[in-house]
């Protein structure tokens, strides 16, 4: 068993929680990824998750399957289009319709679960309140109140020994400056994916909000996205 | 589509989530049930929650798959025995292996989701902190605080229109109380299940806490419990 501090990180196969897996590791933690089967339409970012946990070394790597389409409600887990090409200022204004509800506080507390399991206190997730498209559970009040939550929640956070921490260590950052942490990490940004709405082959759609953002990001950091995208 | 105010009612099947669904309706709501097939040894109260949803009339009930043996650390889902015959000291000290991590803060996110959804703002959970194994998550600290969360984590709780509520009507009352209750609203008791480890026909092992505070209630309560028991 590993002597090191273990933490658990949510890993989506975006490039926001590779970078995040990254930071994690670079900061000496014994990485365990979770990552979730809901039901997504981009189903595609599971196989991409194992790829990048073979390629950084996390120490395991589970797959918990709930069925977010019972309860639907997102273009992600229902029969809803995505929207596409849409310009950076309707991107900015309210909340899409790929928002799932209550995703991030079912992702963390199953998280939150697997960490009591493993002696963990550390919960790690890519969240990013800047260059994002405006989910309430992305925001820096989220995640300090899961957090709350968490010590009131568990066995581990009563006994007081430890409290529970969420880092999201990407929440205050363009995604040009998360491109830029990543790639001197050395994170395989072609490893990652961030299309809502790739094809059968899970080549990305490049005109999605997701795609779009990634774009973006990687010509304001002056870099190359290795990814391919339907033409 | 019914006009009553929605609330989604976690329901697992126990007397305590079947006595707060008939809480629920004696209020007038328009009931949408949610229960959880999460690996728990106890499989067999998703029948009962099936049965339960025919004969109390709800408007929808729902059972979501979520893999929790993946994470393991409890009796409950994991191959770890269930205590028995624990006498009355013994069980209101600690927090048993029966204890399953961060069972209701995940089982409340998934129960949000589907309340925002459904446009639903009160969600309904049948913790007591009186005769009760003594979990974290069954305090009235961890119910607040979830509410809090559940404002911050949604678009509907941000829109501020309305604001999410935990409703947990069973918090302080003794099991007896709780019997009592639901026998006055029509329960049918015959039809729930508490037993944390029934043999492969469903029937109650009468020697785990769960069974044990059961039988204590009713005898308490001055009435019958009608199911039946291993000898």
């Amino acid at each position: 068993m590993s002597q090191k501090k273990r933490t658990v990180v949510l890993l989506s196969g975006g490039l926001d929680s590779a970078t995040t897996l990254a930071i994690a590791k670079s900061e000496g933690y014994a990485c365990y990824a979770l990552s979730f089967d809901y039901g997504q339409r981009h189903r595609f970012e599971l196989e991409v998750s194992e790829k990048l946990c073979q390629a950084s070394g996390v120490e395991e790597h589970v797959t918990i399957k709930i069925d977010l389409r019972k309860i639907g409600g997102s273009a992600l887990t229902a029969e809803i289009d995505v929207p596409k090409d849409r310009d950076e200022e309707t991107m900015s204004t309210g909340i899409p319709i790929t928002y799932v509800p209550a995703r991030n506080t079912v992702f963390l507390s199953i998280a939150l679960g697997w960490a009591e399991v493993l002696g963990a206190f550390d919960l790690f997730i890519g969240v990013n309140a800047v260059d994002y498209s405006g989910y309430p559970d992305c925001r820096p009040e989220f995640i300090e109140q899961f957090a709350k939550l968490a010590n009131l929640a568990t066995k581990a956070g009563v006994a007081g020994e430890q409290q529970f921490q969420v880092r999201a260590p990407l929440i205050d950052l363009t995604k040009a400056e998360i491109i830029k942490i990543g790639t001197s990490l050395g994170v395989d940004y072609g490893l990652t994916h961030s299309c809502y709405d790739p094809n059968p082959e899970g080549i990305s759609c490049g005109h999605c909000d997701s795609c779009q953002l990634r774009q973006r990001g990687f010509e304001e950091a002056g870099l190359v996205d290795p990814i391919e995208y339907q033409t």
